[in-house]
């Protein structure tokens, strides 16, 4: 079955992120044009030669121009600025998202902004230690979380457009409050990167450069110092973007760290036991990468038609850890009223989510499984 | 060409380490006959089925008889109890080593013991989270860094026997001290392994249970927290033999996170890029698995006739981190004299091993290269 195109594609910012993107939407073949941009020539150069973007365009407003979908693919400090800069140049109906790893502050920059409802924050989990254009993949994408913020002025319809992009894409979307994405994103991303730059540059410290680091090829110390390979201008922008959220979380590790060496000393063996078997434990129950396909199953959830309703109970289904495959409003024809289909994989996600959603005082009947 | 055969081997412990050892002698042709035992008679007869053991011996001692090297690769825990039971029943000319992750106890503890002269301590870093025969792999130490530590007590003989098989494996011999060993090891394999556990549980305490953690499908996060499945049962081993240095080591760490998160916290982010630039600056030039093969170099060094010599010349070059693909020594007809045969690969390895041999007082001549 052919799916329809979705037009032309504006990527500002043609690195790793931005370029994987680009080239993401070709294989799946999303979009019957890609115009690019990029401050720097020879980076877009790179892109159009490596095929993530179809055109080359001299600047942002150029790029947006035709496009239904505009993805901000800058370091998150200037994303803001780039979405002010383009914002009066939209088409009606463009979807505009990111692909930053911080959401608070960039969402309510660009909500103040005019045209800001068109704007979805996105943060899709995936990439690593590398950079750069020539690092970038079509596959980067695969199976990955990908988070959206939709917040009460998200306009429902390109909600729903870009959560079927995503989903095209392979990825898997979940929705989150702006605040509870940086929250969760300090604990499981910002403080292990932390960790890691601060166990890599303690360990070179503490040995001599004569000496060296001659046996630390052991898997573990390569393990847990691979992303301190990361890029310091990229890792400084979100550090300083969730610094509040970052420095609480690492206070509350140190305590934890702390607690664990008290018992080292004091020799409370059954304690850190304990410790090593509860973290033993919650590891085995990491979700792993998505396995066979889960049944789809289609809820419908009559709404009153105003702004955010889409915004509650998608990052309700997010706030539960439940992947959204889909999801769209249909508006009944009086007006005033409306109804969601929202589509969850696997029976027991769908049962969750539609009792979160029904806490929130909402209504909701499974439809026909897909 | 067809080099000669070591005899028996026996491995007393047939998990992840006696089994993969087992394995790779197997493969390397090094062994006629291979005698395990394990308190388990089910990983024994397991070992015996996967190939890593050529006979099933009742006993510890019955394993070790006509061994000419005898391999504990037991937990740390009892690896000096083990030594005792068998000790008497050694062949004259019989090597013992181990696998264990700590050193110092270990090696005190044998070298007290009647027979102890025949133990040079050993710890091949290789393994990882995994535990277990089926895990076993003949290939587990292929171009890992391989500890021994040799004391002035250690038989020169053994040792150099030793050398061999373990550069037959395909490993590297790193000498170093039992001490300095263990300070080490605190640094890059105890440390991250109370980090990568601290991490996983902090990070599962820190969201309800409701939740989860649907995100932290994150490649940075899940290689930080790898080693959070490791053993508790041998990781308590580790952290009760080395618990000294380990708990220095700690200390020095939080104090290091702490300076970094009041940096983050008085937004000095000319520190925090210096911080992270210096991490991924050390991060690239961790020494990656051996490359091409170097050149080897022979260095002859004339030594008095005396234990400790070895030892002291070998952990010596250890401890500026050059590895030794050979060592032998030749003792002079008339007595009193010897000469070390050491190789070591390349020529800027061969340069700094030699500088540092002198400055203990010995002199050192470039044999010609092998």
């Amino acid at each position: 079955m052919k799916e329809k195109s979705f037009g032309t594609l504006a990527i500002l910012g043609t690195g790793l992120m931005g370029g994987s993107f680009g080239l993401a939407c070709r294989r799946h073949g999303l979009f019957d044009k890609i115009n690019g941009f990029d401050l720097l020539d020879v980076r877009l150069e790179m892109a159009l030669e490596r095929g993530a973007v179809t055109e080359a365009t001299t600047s942002a407003i150029g790029a947006v121009a035709g496009a239904s979908l505009v993805v901000i693919a800058t370091p998150v400090g200037v994303i803001s600025e780039v979405f002010s800069e383009v914002a009066a140049s939209l088409e009606d109906a463009a979807v505009v998202t990111d692909l930053g790893s911080t959401k608070e502050r960039v969402v309510t920059q660009i909500l103040r902004t005019p045209g800001g409802e068109r704007f979805v924050g996105g943060h899709p989990i995936a990439g690593g230690e590398q950079e750069g254009i020539e690092a970038a993949t079509a596959d980067l994408f695969d199976g990955c979380s990908w988070i959206l913020t939709p917040t009460e002025k998200t306009d429902g319809e390109a909600y729903g457009r870009l959560v079927r992009i995503i989903g095209r894409l392979g990825a898997r979307v979940l929705a989150l409050e702006p605040q509870r994405h940086d929250e969760l994103m300090a604990l499981t991303s910002h403080l292990p990167q932390i960790l890691s730059s601060a166990l890599m540059a303690f360990a070179a410290d503490s040995v001599s450069s004569e000496q060296g680091l001659p046996m630390v090829s052991a898997g573990g110390f390569r393990d847990m110092t691979r992303i301190a390979g990361s890029s310091p201008t990229l890792w400084v922008d979100i550090l300083k973007d969730n610094r509040k959220a970052i420095g609480s979380v690492i206070r509350r590790f140190e305590d934890a760290v702390e607690a664990i060496r008290n018992d080292l000393e004091s020799e409370n063996w059954e304690a850190i036991v304990t410790f090593l078997s509860e973290a033993r434990s919650a590891r085995s129950h990491l979700p792993g990468k998505p396995g066979a396909p889960v049944r789809m199953i289609e809820m419908l959830i009559p709404v009153p038609d105003r702004p955010g309703v889409l915004a509650e109970i998608t990052t309700t289904v997010g706030g539960i850890g439940v992947n959204i495959e889909d999801i769209d409003i249909v508006h009944s024809q009086e007006g005033g009223r409306g109804t969601i289909h929202l589509m969850v994989g696997g029976e027991e996600s769908a049962e969750r989510a539609a009792k979160a959603i029904e806490a929130k005082g909402y209504r909701v009947s499974l439809g026909d499984p897909a």
